[in-house]
């Protein structure tokens, strides 16, 4: 078993759980190097404290599952089988003792946890997500590898992007070209649905581009990433379209300021708080507290969005290993709004700043 | 209130619940027009028998949920508060008496499962996933215009898509041309991850695009879709780049009759297990019945599978204003495959085909 199974294994020993039933694709993906999408069919890995686990997907996708390297069982299961039937005749076999099961709980719904405790005598439910948040939360040096290549696709993205811009060109155009060239680099599929926003839009942390169309004076902001092998980046940028007024550039350098004192705060040892006071103390000094409207960043790896959450709460201290995003933004309604981005990776000595994509304030 | 949040509240009424927590895009979407993609936030609707409903979402995403034309209540939270203490203060000033509570079951985890019963002394649950689903699964005519437009450009996305064909190019790089031409035309979001694929990948139903290269005497496979005002297209179509053998036109031809046959069989009062079952019966006696895989079909609308399950064990008969994919497929693994795929909406009298582009074997 690869050392991740290990880990889990031997947790399930010490918690004395008879198995884990593992549903989420960022999960299975993580414990099985098999990524599927099963949309509303059951994919799931049931793993066992002292002997081999078992894949179970649609009967459609067992070829890529064994193609994945996955080397131990699979139960595949067409679209008029109950897959739960499969699953009740292969631990009948395995003779488990059903007690204690490990489940997703923010993941798993209550219709599949009503289906286990149908097929077997459950008797108590432990959230093994938090023992994988933790495992995922500290990143191996081929996970660190995948991630700075991802987040120099994220960087190209938006020097594609910043060179598309011109006067009157829509978002679309412009989040055309990015992917049209990050697709001709091989990248697959992005992180999350590209964000190109102008002008007011930008006021919006999570705008809905379309067809608004840039002029001048407008801020344009960039939010984009790419999966590289499993693995997300996550960048935004935002640069000027025409001559700044003095608010914007009040804004942006409010916000590269906070940002750049969030990433100063972040080494080892760190309370993740504290990143996350340091972007907030200066936006609020520089009277712009109530623009800010969200935490200061959030964990990143297989999923755009894990742990560690970095807000203002989160008393976790920071570890290497930890991957990390530090977005400060100033949004004000019907104006605009800056926001700056980097993916950030914890070292032995302090932080090192997986996007390099420049920061000054950018006038086009 | 709309017509979607009427029928919901009374059939509510009659079933004497206290109130609905809806909480998937989906059906959030469906009910209150504002759509957002709230990763691991909470987006939740609470709908109740006699009085309005109203919206929570994160703070950073009130101003968007106004303008999508919400009229009612908005509870805004933010990163570091709870949001199940926001609902609980409101439901306390509604002096709502919580007994039985609709829930959706395949969505709801159980983690917030929990959070729900730690707030309210909830006796009971019902899914309204059921009653949601019926309502979804029959399309009014304003969702029709929208599938119409949505399969019209999934149409245009596969005429790119061939002419984009030359030898040695890649999967990916004919999917660039695809996605920037649909963005230009105003597309923000695919239905899913667009796939092209070539040669024996083809044989893989949920196959994944990569650098493979398009050689002569390859199948060459599309499947895509594109999101417009929040509901979905989905095209399959398969080609041939070169000149085909005998084999890979007896594999076409078969899978082309077959969902000829599926669709002629659609039409109201049609069992969907005779839809799928049109379909199988050719692919059988053409000696390929365990080449295909899935079922023949589903249900398309917000999501871009959704009820009705076009398989063959599904006995609900066919009504007006259904709208679901026809996709039979042949898979033979290294050898490859083929699947044909339109958009079908169930008229009074029959079949309306959404997606156009022609089916004849095309070669290039």
């Amino acid at each position: 078993m690869n050392q991740r199974l290990q880990s889990l294994s031997h947790w399930m020993q010490q918690e004395q759980l008879s198995f884990a039933l593992i549903t989420s694709t960022a999960n299975v993906f993580y414990l099985s190097g098999f990524y599927s999408e099963p949309h509303e069919r059951l994919l799931a890995l049931l793993v066992f404290p002292n002997d081999e686990p078992v894949l179970i997907c649609p009967q459609m996708e067992v070829a890529q599952a064994k193609r994945s390297g996955w080397a131990y069982s699979i139960i595949g299961y067409s679209d008029i089988e109950n897959p739960w039937e499969h699953i009740y005749t292969h631990m009948n076999k395995r003779s488990v003792t059903v007690e204690n099961v490990a489940i997703e709980k923010t993941h798993l719904s209550l219709e599949r946890y009503e289906q286990l405790c149908t097929y077997f005598s459950v008797r108590s439910t432990v959230n093994v997500e938090e023992k994988l948040r933790q495992l995922r939360m500290i990143k191996d040096e081929q996970e660190i590898a995948i991630l700075r290549q991802a987040a120099s696709l994220a960087d190209y993205g938006v020097e594609v992007g910043v060179k598309a811009i011109a006067e009157g060109k829509t978002e679309l155009e412009v989040i055309a070209a990015i992917e049209y060239e990050l697709k001709k680099k091989g990248v697959r599929q992005m992180s999350f649905a590209t964000m190109v926003l102008t002008g007011a839009k930008t006021a919006d942390p999570h705008g809905t581009p379309g067809l608004a169309s840039i002029q001048k004076g407008d801020f344009v902001l960039f939010d984009l990433g790419v999966i590289l092998d499993g693995y997300c980046s996550d960048i935004t940028r935002t640069v000027m379209f025409g001559q700044p007024n003095d608010e914007q550039k009040q804004i942006y350098h409010t916000v590269l300021n906070a940002q750049l004192a969030a990433i100063a705060a972040s080494k080892p040892g760190t309370e993740i708080g504290a990143v996350d006071k340091a972007a907030r103390q200066l936006i609020e000094q520089a009277g712009y507290g109530s623009y800010f409207t969200h935490r200061v960043g959030h964990g990143l790896g297989i999923e755009v969005h894990e742990y560690p959450s970095m807000n203002a709460t989160n008393t976790m201290p920071l570890e290497p290993g930890m991957v990390f995003t530090i977005e400060p933004g100033i949004y004000i309604p019907d104006i605009g709004g800056v926001r700056i981005e980097d993916d950030i990776l914890i070292t032995e000595n302090g932080a090192e700043i997986l996007t390099k994509y420049p920061k000054e304030f950018i006038l086009l």
